[in-house]
């Protein structure tokens, strides 16, 4: 479908179901699996392409949903496109509005047509389709765009859950027929809520359709994290293994090595880059919350073996003192950190598929895991 | 006094009284006439020391009073020193606290061995004197060090202001009695409020006592612009030629100018970065408020003709939006084309002194500023 979009899948781990794999788009490779930072607003926060780069990041999310309320998509195009609006001339990937269009509307109005809502920024009356989304995406010209589905929400009755699959099947059928840019891959949503028999069936309806790479979606959206991977466990292996696989909204760094172990390749989440300006720093010792006053003279580096540009050039007890200060380069410094540590990760995952160890580095993991809860309990 | 420092006087313009000098400190040498950026709370705002560097800031000045309250200067000093501490390896200037005693604590009690206050942090008891002054930015390790002493406000009775001059020259005393740190250089402060006879007076006292630079003080605190300008025309040429000459606190680019021309060496001001936070970007062009709708679809960047990295990538159709958006980018990339500005406009104004055309240059930098009035007569 896509002239220059191509999935080659690498490897299956022996002992497991990770993959690895490599994705070609129009603007460069993606070793999967992938972590991909979150550029809500054209803009990954805090951050610059150039930093994003330096510090490994192969691809980056954005939203359609915000782009298309401000600053317009139409005015994005006449830009020249997102790539080139922001700087950045790697991969992207938009989603399709649809997450946000319910999270941030309680009032939102599904019609078999699409969904009415109103602005969160200034109230105005909105209209998103399987269509427009399409038009959106492709106006801001991402290398992989999402098809345009209602996330069924935590928890639904199995009827909803039914119908809202249905509908969702019919829209991604007219995403499918809209979708008309060549450079663009399309990714179908697997949907079907806590029902295994829907999931089933949404992997027939969505595949039968046919697309680029499939997404799980509905999920994260507050069920417990059991309950999350049990379905990701489940779904996974019903997708074509020659396709990517994307779990949107994912994770904690335990929960993505979870999702590979199942044989997803692509994640995506703000934690790393929120977690930052909330002043909570990724380390292979844990999580560090560094307005702790322990930090207040603490002259280590937030992560002992870590190389970023954070680590090498600064002390726990500056990091604390900018964050206590309200100061915007401590947001900076320690998103610096996470996105380095979460790209880092995914690549010390890569290799662990290679040498078939990636169970042995999840346990060490665990462990790291492990001492943030002791953290919490002593704090 | 101190080993390390010296400054050397380059030149005098033949038909103005501007100056080229080289100040050389233990952590590089500085060009002059120089723009300092600030660092108020052991960072310039949004930027890191590469950043500084790579926009041409050879010296940046930190604020005593607030390194002081938090993170003390103590932890500083523990931490290796303000250097160390923020990361940047070249020269810093640090006020003496005296100027945001008064700004920020309304109810600050005068008494001759020093000043009681309350922190604006959390209200706590606090007292600084000469001595402590010294004390704290020896804690602190910056290259160059200011007498603490108290801006007579304005406007000023001409008793309070005699009486204030007296009281700073003992602590000025004071201060180079305590000064015992061979690698800082200690400046003194001119103060007299508006009063030609007590600047007169306030300079033969200070010099008197003798220090490595002359600051023009109590400036810049709400009098008109013409009045400062009489005053800093007036004091410059009372001060030692050998010695640099810096009035703090000042200012927009014309006012350097100007400064420039009454034979002042050093500026500081938060103007560049504070505009820049406020969306404000200087140009070639006069002041370009990025908010304002027209640039919403302007792809050309801030400044056509400038060569910083914000003017190289992005559009002001961006900055718009990352402004209008609440980006935190927003303030770094204004911030890093504010400063590169400033710099910028230093080595032009270096240049110019070489070829005794300074008085040209101004003559076009009031036209852009003229254009800035237009503008806000349109708008």
């Amino acid at each position: 479908m896509s002239k220059k979009f191509s999935f080659e899948l690498l490897k299956i781990e022996t002992n497991t179901k990770a993959r690895l794999g490599l994705i070609t788009t129009g603007h460069g490779t993606i070793e999967t699996p992938v972590f991909m930072p979150v550029g809500t607003q054209a803009a990954v926060k805090t951050l610059t392409p150039e930093e994003l780069k330096e510090n490994d990041t192969s691809i980056i999310l954005s939203n359609t949903y915000h782009l298309f309320l401000r600053p317009g998509n139409k005015l994005i195009k006449n830009m020249g496109g997102l790539h080139k609006f922001m700087n950045w001339n790697g991969p992207i990937l938009t989603d399709s509005g649809g997450f946000q269009v319910f999270s941030l509307n309680k009032l939102a109005k599904i019609k078999e047509e699409g969904v009415y809502f109103n602005s969160h920024i200034n109230g105005s009356k909105c209209f998103l389709s399987p269509e427009i989304s399409m038009e959106i995406q492709q106006d801001l010209g991402a290398d992989i765009v999402m098809v345009f589905d209602e996330p069924v929400p935590y928890p639904s009755s199995y009827e909803y859950a039914k119908n809202s699959n249905e509908m969702n099947s019919r829209w991604a059928e007219r995403c499918k027929k809209r979708h008309s840019e060549e450079n663009q891959a399309l990714f179908g949503i697997i949907q079907g809520a806590m029902f295994k028999d829907l999931r089933k069936q949404s992997v027939e309806n969505i595949v039968e359709i046919g697309f680029d790479g499939y997404a799980i979606g509905g999920l994260s959206v507050g069920e417990p994290k059991d309950l999350m991977l049990e379905f990701v466990d489940y779904t996974a292996p019903l997708l074509p293994e020659e396709k990517p696989r994307y779990i949107m909204g994912v994770g904690t760094p335990t929960d993505i090595i979870k999702g590979i172990l199942c044989g997803i390749d692509m994640f995506d989440c703000v934690l790393p880059t929120r977690n930052a300006r909330n002043g909570t720093l990724f380390t292979s010792e844990g999580k560090v919350v560094i307005k702790n006053s322990k930090y207040a003279d603490d002259e280590s580096p937030p992560d002992p073996i870590c190389l970023c540009y954070t680590c090498r050039h600064y002390s726990r007890a500056y990091l604390r003192h900018l964050f206590v200060a309200q100061e915007i380069l401590s947001s900076r410094l320690n998103t610096i950190h996470n996105v380095y540590f979460y790209n880092n990760l995914m690549k010390r995952i890569r290799e662990e598929i290679k040498k078939d160890s990636l169970l042995d580095f999840y346990a060490s993991v665990q462990r790291s895991a492990g001492r943030d809860q002791e953290d919490k309990q002593i704090q």
